[in-house]
């Protein structure tokens, strides 16, 4: 994208711009810009610069810009605080709904309640209604800011309602049909309104089979929905089936986005969305899973230990460990990931957990079976020792199946006891398995001693 | 969601419908669901029932269900095969351009031929266009079914053509403004010209500063713009600003998802995606990858036999080469799944590139220092031997330095190369660790060998 290259070179005019206090072209340029260049021209200036800025813009442009900025920057509590009250207020009172909440949620209480008594009064309300719902929840990535009709209108009467709404809704191309008691009855889109006569009754051509999500619902079966039915928005109803906002398909986009990289953080044992950090504070966020790791770690240790006596016998029995313990954290991995991407897309989360717990062991049993047949012999004819082969075959294909059981299991009981399974981390599962597979194969070998000494 | 419920019974219930062959409470019923469920309909029943539903539903009503199929499902060409070829090919013109496109390049040449030379002309020539472009760019998930106007005209006369390519496009909230030549020259969204006078110009009020991407794009680099942009659809130009195509937010998802899903196959070894399989199939997937890393796996066996006879007169080293291989396994890990995340979500992949690394080395000697500290003093104590203490930490600091530097440079280079970084995947970087992590340790060891023995 030649894009990039051009926008960095307006960017460093525009500031030129910008400190010469020339406001009309500063506006005439900036205000020409897509939203999300602004948000980043904006995120790139200096608190001086930023200082300008407000007496340049509206609230109301500010707020279309803080629209775009992502509600998880770290710097947004410190933008709001170098505002006028007054002018960070008004500015919070423009902006979506869904997104003014976003950002007061990362405010403390007193400053949330000192910015609700100078706002209009009817969007207080609308806030005070959103920030009730808890975190991962339909109602926690709602907006109310849709475009609700009742049934009993033409075409045209909706469409010239809908130009009112046009300008405050953050998405007008589904409208929802609601009754007087704000039950939602149906919906339509405006690729329908805009195709029919303008004279046809709503009615006869909303559909009734309106898709929903209870404000309860979690957020990543919404995201689910959304992606199977190709929305661009998804109503949100309370249990009484009234509609209580819409969910837009950009903010599950970010759903999306956040529960992969949830995912694939716990797969590595790190938080990977902090990429750009010192070595320091990468470090200090890393040890803490390192140092655990560790300590689990120093139990296969100690129980290595245990079997020094062995070793000192027979040492050819050392050079194994890692071979067998390496295999099986592989395959533990793999049913690790299987079973949390199962978990992450699955419907019916009850449904089948026997059977892919069965699956998983079924699938060590025989990936075992082939790897351990496989070592057996390339051991037996290396070290010329086929009862080694066996023992290795052997201690391999049992901690392989072990590792699997593991690698499915604890995901599926951390789901069943509420918590996210992807916490079962990759590395976690991998020294798990290492101290079961250390177990299994100087027990295996043991059974062989006298072969090998 | 309490709908699952509900649709099973359904399901259940219509299927005896079709059963029956009443034809008329089946298009009744069925024609009146979500087009998902449609397809989920469809997608249960066995080719029995589906050669009844291609007599009761018009290639038109199919080709509306089988543009929600995706486009990966494995039995496509299946139910393409069991359909009349006049039927399939009239389905076929009649679905979204990208979605049968998505379709033919699962099947042999031959059968695309003859789908082709029986579809509408004009069908396939957008088909055809389509057709050439290379996987995971901008132009094999575009689609042709979007709207263009020019700009000498009103808002009426626009929207009155609007009316007209409704019911084709495949989305209509973006309205695309070219010149006679196919240039690109604005864009306007719906809602703009249903607020504006119907009188208006449209070049008066589109925005000029139309964000588009070019053909040869990849779609993570699309995927990217779109969620950060917020935008429903992005327009496809070529490399003379040609319009050629749209690329809408539903497909962006489904790139999403896959990427996601792809680096998180990566860091396990195994493809997440296919998560419903048999145990024997599951193995035949999983084994091409164990068996590689048992065989990478055997060179660290083969090291450590090299060091046998420093086992054999102090068989305590043995104890703790799990403990160091597996730490340093598990801070390569973090460090690939920083590297490559870094990778998928940065703007700039050559800028960084030796920062980063750098990063990860530094990351690791600090790690590497704290986690050295605590297991010199925690053996130190146990063994009653801080030689031995000394030793494993140092071990342990080098280990984990050159763990992350694999882990961090692997896939750098991997991306450099033209390959996917997340191919480096996790069992590969550690045991790759291992075999680096056993040269170290036993090279430390054999300086102290005095104290053990």
């Amino acid at each position: 994208m030649t894009e990039t290259l051009e926008i960095e070179e307006q960017f460093d005019w525009l500031k030129e711009v910008l400190r010469k206090e020339d406001m009309t072209t500063f506006r005439d340029v900036f205000l020409d810009w897509h939203l999300y260049e602004e948000a980043q021209f904006y995120l790139s200036l200096d608190e001086n610069e930023r200082q300008k800025i407000y007496h340049f813009l509206s609230p109301y442009e500010m707020a279309n810009l803080f629209d775009v900025i992502e509600e998880e920057h770290e710097d947004v509590k410190e933008f709001l605080a170098e505002m006028r009250p007054s002018y960070a207020a008004e500015m919070l009172t423009e902006m979506y709904t869904d997104n003014a909440v976003d950002i007061l949620n990362q405010l403390d209480k007193a400053t949330v309640a000192r910015f609700l008594s100078t706002m209009k009064s009817e969007k207080v309300e609308d806030i005070k209604e959103l920030l009730h719902y808890e975190d991962k929840t339909a109602g926690s990535i709602m907006t109310t800011d849709y475009v609700a009709i009742v049934a009993n209108q033409t075409v045209k009467s909706a469409l010239t309602l809908l130009k009112k709404k046009a300008l405050t809704a953050e998405i007008i191309y589904y409208i929802y049909v609601i009754r007087e008691d704000e039950t939602l009855v149906g919906v339509i889109s405006l690729r329908d309104l805009i195709v029919s006569d303008d004279e046809m009754m709503i009615a006869d051509i909303m559909n009734e089979r309106v898709i929903s999500v209870r404000v309860g619902d979690d957020q990543e079966d919404v995201a689910k929905m959304i992606r199977d039915y190709d929305f661009l928005a998804v109503p949100v109803i309370d249990y009484e089936d009234c509609l209580l906002g819409i969910i837009t398909v950009d903010d599950i986009i970010d759903v999306i986005d956040d529960e992969a990289a949830s995912d694939y953080s716990g797969l590595a044992g790190v938080d990977v969305e902090a990429v750009a950090e010192t070595p320091l504070k990468a470090s200090s966020k890393r040890l803490p899973w390192l140092i655990t790791l560790l300590f689990l770690g120093m139990s296969t240790a100690t129980l290595i230990s245990h079997y020094e006596v062995m070793i000192n016998e027979a040492s050819i029995l050392a050079v194994f460990i890692s071979l067998i313990t390496g295999t099986a954290g592989n395959a533990g991995t793999q049913s690790l990931a299987v079973a949390v991407r199962r978990l992450a897309i699955s419907d019916d989360k009850d449904a089948g957990f026997v059977r892919l717990i069965l699956n998983e062991v079924l699938t060590g049993v025989i990936t075992g079976l082939v790897t351990g047949a496989v070592i057996c012999v390339v051991i037996g004819l290396w070290k010329n020792n086929f009862v080694l082969g066996l023992v290795i075959g052997i201690a391999m294909l049992c901690a392989i199946t072990v590792a699997n059981l593991a690698g499915s299991l604890i995901p599926m009981l951390m789901e069943k006891l509420g918590f996210d399974p992807a916490v079962a981390s990759g590395p976690f599962i991998t020294t798990l398995s290492d101290l079961t597979s250390v177990l299994i194969y100087f027990n295996i070998a043991s059974l062989f001693m006298s072969f090998f000494v």
